[in-house]
């Protein structure tokens, strides 16, 4: 794998946004066709969803981010084996109406309860058994799901975890251009920054004019708020940018991604301000070492045409950094996958489940050691691994030698 | 009520959020010691919260907006008769410590349930019954809810709902002034983008900017995602800024909100962009006057000691539009409560629960009128309601009056 070049701007066009929606638009019944195939296997008649990532997958219709908090039930959907409802208030008629092409849009406001018997009333369940709704569980309150137990006490709710999260582990490609698409705009947002980088401004500085760089630069939005840690605080994995300074001969973390027509990119760069120290080039060095190893292990399965097991990905950055004494100090796992969610499956932690990789996916590695008190090192990229095609390629593009700013 | 008057700049300084803070901790004891006369009137012996704005409110705990998504259950609390626990894991550890001064940090990651019995070990029942512990419903989803009441089966799981809101909706003056400073910087930023208000240039650059003014104007993050919609698309009221470009003739409805120390600001502005047409003008009086009708309904509570009813603030604005023949233009309620949320109680709308307004306490007035595909026109300002001051004034400062812009 070699280093992507790294254009001063990334901005994706309007006729990019158009095909992207449009191919979302063609894959749409396929995704659909996927759900039922599940719905059917696990014996279930329909598929309430309620996870906004879920509702633009299947259905097209978009909220931003932290919108849920205001939309009520508007987006949430309803898949049965023939027919597909999105609910939307007076409020998000409209764009439901726009967005939603293959669905039917119901008028639904706060009595979802009350509106839930008719909801199901055309579900047709097979071998004269009860009615069986999946819903999904681990985002529906408890209150929710109380309410609709009780609405319509003769269809039976079916926890459902993960069964989205899963097929949509697998990306089709222009939803991979898109991750592509929001690395660029990151790897150009960061170029942009290095000028201001010097002593004596504030981490918070350097972390609003890098988002200032993406929010202009092509994203709709951020896939997170942008991390801008330096020298001891970079050891907090989820530290917020606070009014300290940079300084001379201390490491500066950055973790952040851009998001495009829905798609994210995360991305962490640990940069030197000034001359590094011994122990700081050290621990880049091996942190860089154990990134290159999660890699030569993608690279060989593309050669032997074996899937990895997710944690054998893991282990293999993981043992480099504990050879060097500092099992420790990278107390989180390996990656995690990417796409309409900033965190999503296939999981590289050691605690996940043991299962290969699935093709075609990106997700990210990101090792890090952290010393509490002192410092902290991680490499982040995103990379696209697609056994059929022999393709394990890092998306992010900038630069993973030591760079030294604001000398 | 006059109009305050408007200043570029309306930065806190770092004085200003050490004050807030501080009378955040000296205020904790207080509100927890109210939580807990809730929970011996509903006899119940804990209180589990998972929501972050309660969090924050109860324990000093805080989370980025969205955070929580990858926060798990750190910040989720827990209060009892006599202790306060925060759960945070490792990424969150340092963080808690430093906040949360009056409670303990459980160190939890993803094994609550597996911890749930240990945690509630301590409680005391009483009258020989069985442990009752409350849990924010609404928002714990449904499998939580089931691990939770199957890893402790000999506790009863009381659904909450509202009681932290009921509590929060009065606000300390430590609050009201944090949203009065984010109103300011609300201001500051609309008078700072008046001048790149013209014919040709997009919403979505003029909503990006009005972000960039609030963020590098004293705001720590967005109340919500700017809305910027001219001309017909105003009349969506929840539409997001577009590629579409501002037109001479035409409205440009503005609505957002800055975040200062944790509290919000919501407000609404309808300018005119070029000379304007005599129905919108006309559309634009009769919101103003359905205002200004909300407005003196307040003043006459103060002067007659009596708290008006939420939804007869409501009535008092809506019969104006009603009577000008728009009652079908007026679909959302007059207004709501806001604080560490941007959307609380109390709640003006014409279907709210009919009670007295609380006091003191701080809200948004937000008639507005809209025709579909011509024209949407809406006035917001927030409002503190103090009956024992003598006090309903309003914190948004930007004119009222009908505002020409780029002409």
């Amino acid at each position: 794998m070699t280093d992507l070049p790294v254009a001063a701007t990334a901005m994706p066009t309007a006729t990019d946004i158009e095909r992207w929606l449009a191919a979302d638009d063609a894959a749409r019944p396929a995704r659909l066709a996927r759900l039922r195939a599940r719905l059917d296997a696990e014996g279930v008649d329909a598929y309430f969803g309620v996870r906004a990532e879920h509702s633009r997958y299947l259905t097209g219709f978009s909220l931003a981010n932290g919108e849920e908090k205001v939309a009520g039930v508007s987006g949430q959907f309803l898949v049965s084996s023939d027919e597909t409802v999105v609910l939307a208030d007076s409020r998000y008629r409209v764009q439901a109406a726009e967005e939603c092409t293959d669905a039917r849009v119901a008028d639904v406001y706060l009595d979802l309860a009350g509106r839930w018997p008719e909801l199901l009333a055309s579900l047709h369940p097979r071998r004269d058994r009860m009615r069986r709704v999946a819903v999904e569980a681990g985002f529906v309150s408890h209150t929710t799901w109380d309410l609709l137990a009780r609405a319509a006490p003769d269809v039976e709710l079916v926890p459902a975890e993960g069964w989205l999260e899963e097929l949509r582990q697998v990306k089709e490609p222009a939803e991979l251009e898109r991750v592509a698409a929001a690395c660029a705009v990151a790897d150009a947002a960061l170029v942009r920054l290095l000028p201001d980088i010097r002593a004596g401004v504030t981490e918070a500085e350097l972390a609003l004019q890098l988002e200032w760089h993406m929010r202009t630069g092509g994203a709709e939005a951020l896939a997170f708020d942008v991390a801008c840690l330096s020298g001891p605080r970079a050891a907090l994995p989820h530290g917020s940018p606070g009014r300290r300074s940079v300084q001379a001969g201390q490491v500066l973390l950055f973790d952040f991604g851009a998001q495009v027509c829905g798609y994210r990119s995360d991305m962490t760069r640990t940069l030197f301000v000034g001359e590094p120290t011994a122990r700081d080039l050290d621990i880049y060095g091996l942190v860089a070492l154990a990134q290159g190893a999660a890699f030569a292990e993608l690279s060989r399965a593309i050669v032997t045409g074996q899937a990895p097991l997710n944690r054998a990905v893991d282990a293999m950055a993981r043992d480099v950094i504990v050879a060097a004494g500092h099992d420790q100090h990278f107390g989180h796992g390996l990656g995690h996958g990417i796409g309409l969610a900033t965190h999503e499956l296939p999981s590289l932690g050691r605690l996940a489940v043991e299962r290969p990789l699935p093709s075609p996916t990106v997700f990210s590695i990101e090792p890090g050691v952290y010393l509490d008190g002192e410092v902290g090192v991680r490499i982040e990229d995103l990379v696209v691994f697609d056994m059929g095609a022999g393709r394990a390629e890092r998306l992010t593009g900038f630069s993973r030698e030591v760079t030294v700013v604001g000398a």
